[in-house]
């Protein structure tokens, strides 16, 4: 299949998501691939494979590729005087748009709105996901734990109870803006610091050396595909730099030695989430286990790399699922009651 | 103030949204209006003012209006070989796109995207608003009552306890695909109907007779500006033929007559459903007062002809929102962390 790469935006992870698109170049064997870049203007380019080096972005040089425009059914290179415009040759757009621009749901309105078939969450899925008080929400109403948490917005006075606690902006993802909170002496500080990037906050427990799980998958034909399950490697917690390395991984991950109890529960609790909101998505659920309970830490709904570490045979579930994206019902347009105010007002 | 009310769009609402753009026509009072429409087609038209009549829409003879582009900063015409595209001049786009397209999130995004200033929910509070699963569990995030419900998708054995019971589509509102179901007989048929409309449908106990008041408002500058309060009339339940009058409403409606405290519990519950996600949106809220307690039924994040006829000065409240609506944050794009990669590459 003729598949698009969708990656960048303007978003704090806009770098971040290149490294994970060409990370992704390598991965993917079955189909022929074009890269399409949106940039910190909002303007998309059109890739050429050859060119899919870090510098390339990091330089500006991008902006010497060709410009393309999205629009009905497709993307397409801009006419000129002597050429006509012409659509990208693009059957299925893949995204590794991670933070803004990508897993908020605007990319997903866009492919949408325009018509153009997609393998990333939908609208509402990225909403649920990049929110981290809503997902908590959401998970609570789907029966799947969570850490308690306290929610702040910018003019509130924030209180804490007990510390060490873990200060986070509501939205961001890839640990942006995280903090682990000693004392009280360190909660305006950390508090600053989120509020750089978001105007809400949530503050959680942090509970030092919990077991941390990550599991990825998607369903494929109504059936649920898993990756392996990994234990992150982490120091006092999963920090940005650590954290981003993940969006270049390409070697398969190693298996957590997980009870089966526990692998089922984790499992479980994927399938409650996932359940029907992420179809067409392939995404990673980062847990806790905390005595044998599992709780939901956060839902990468466009996870770094796709997540391609986590699995055996990652070619098979990607393949998978592009064979089971959603298809949107066709809504009727109708003038019923248009007509019936008419007829009322004897018009 | 030059604004473009935007309405239509490609869902079952599609309608009722043509008849609130022809009201809210009459009702603001302090500013240029422009029209543009969303057909079908995800195309959209240039109305002229003397031209906002639904037969317009119905006949399809709006196709003879100007054909405009959605892209940055705002609107454009068609150029031609011998005019070049113009910006349609608008400051501030105002939705009263109801449903899909509008509610959902898509137009908010688009609009979002190509920085143009508007008057809507954004992206989140769409999805929040318009998913009624979604509604509840973050209505119960935020503090706020909802009816018990159950939530079942296409391949589900649905199963009621109680009767009568009312099946609704979870995604779809104005009561489209909503049923009274009074007997065990009827459920097959209410079912078959609300998943004619939706893949997940939610089913609530019906309270016949309940007590309902519907609140409208919005955060002017960080205040709270609150419409009165109506108690609504309907038969045994709003349906969509007596709802869809709403959208036309455009002369003040009568106060309910409310005792202080379940006026101040209505006013509680709206204040926690719109802090902050609904920022820059006026939006009503549906609520049921049961035993003094008091539940959200749902929000209406775009209501019909914007709930003006729910204001004592709907001009006053309309434009103090237009003058406090969000800004984005400026998202810094940097590549620091690729230049990481690369120095610990070496290359």
């Amino acid at each position: 299949m003729k598949l698009g790469i969708i990656f960048g935006g303007l978003s704090y992870e806009h770098e971040i998501s290149i490294v994970s698109a060409i990370a992704v170049k390598d991965v993917i064997k079955n189909h022929n691939l074009s890269f399409i870049f949106l940039d910190e203007n909002r303007d998309f380019y059109l890739i050429p494979n050859d060119k899919m080096k870090s510098k390339l972005f990091s330089s500006g040089d991008y902006k010497k590729c060709e410009k393309i425009d999205i629009d009905k059914n497709g993307f397409f290179t801009k006419g000129g005087f002597f050429s006509k415009e012409k659509r990208v040759d693009i059957e299925i757009v893949v995204s590794t748009m991670h933070g803004g621009d990508g897993e908020d749901g605007i990319l997903s309105s866009l492919l949408d709105f325009y018509n153009i078939p997609f393998m990333a969450p939908r609208t509402e899925a990225c909403v649920v996901s990049s929110n981290k008080y809503l997902t908590k929400s959401y998970a609570s109403e789907c029966g799947v734990k969570t850490i308690d948490f306290r929610y702040f917005t910018k003019n509130d006075k924030v209180k804490v109870d007990k510390y060490p606690c873990i200060v986070k902006p509501v939205k961001l993802g890839s640990s942006i803006g995280v903090s682990v909170v000693n004392d009280e002496k360190e909660l305006d500080y950390a508090c600053d610091v989120a509020f750089e990037f978001d105007d809400a906050i949530i503050i959680e427990p942090f509970i030092p050396g919990v077991k941390e799980y990550n599991l990825a998958g998607c369903k494929v034909n109504g059936e649920f595909q898993f990756s392996i399950i990994e234990e992150p490697q982490k120091g006092d917690f999963l920090d940005f730099d650590k954290k981003y390395l993940d969006f270049a991984r390409t070697s398969t991950a190693q298996k957590a030695l997980v009870e089966d109890k526990i692998d089922a529960k984790l499992k479980q609790a994927f399938e409650k989430i996932y359940n029907t909101i992420f179809e067409g998505s392939l995404i990673r659920c980062d847990f806790f286990v905390v005595n044998d309970e599992v709780y939901l830490n956060e839902i990468n709904s466009i996870p770094g790399s796709l997540a391609n570490y986590l699995f055996e045979d990652f070619n098979k579930t990607f393949d998978g699922l592009l064979n089971s994206l959603p298809t949107k019902k066709k809504v009727p347009i109708s003038y019923e009651y248009v007509n019936k105010i008419h007829a009322n007002k004897g018009k």
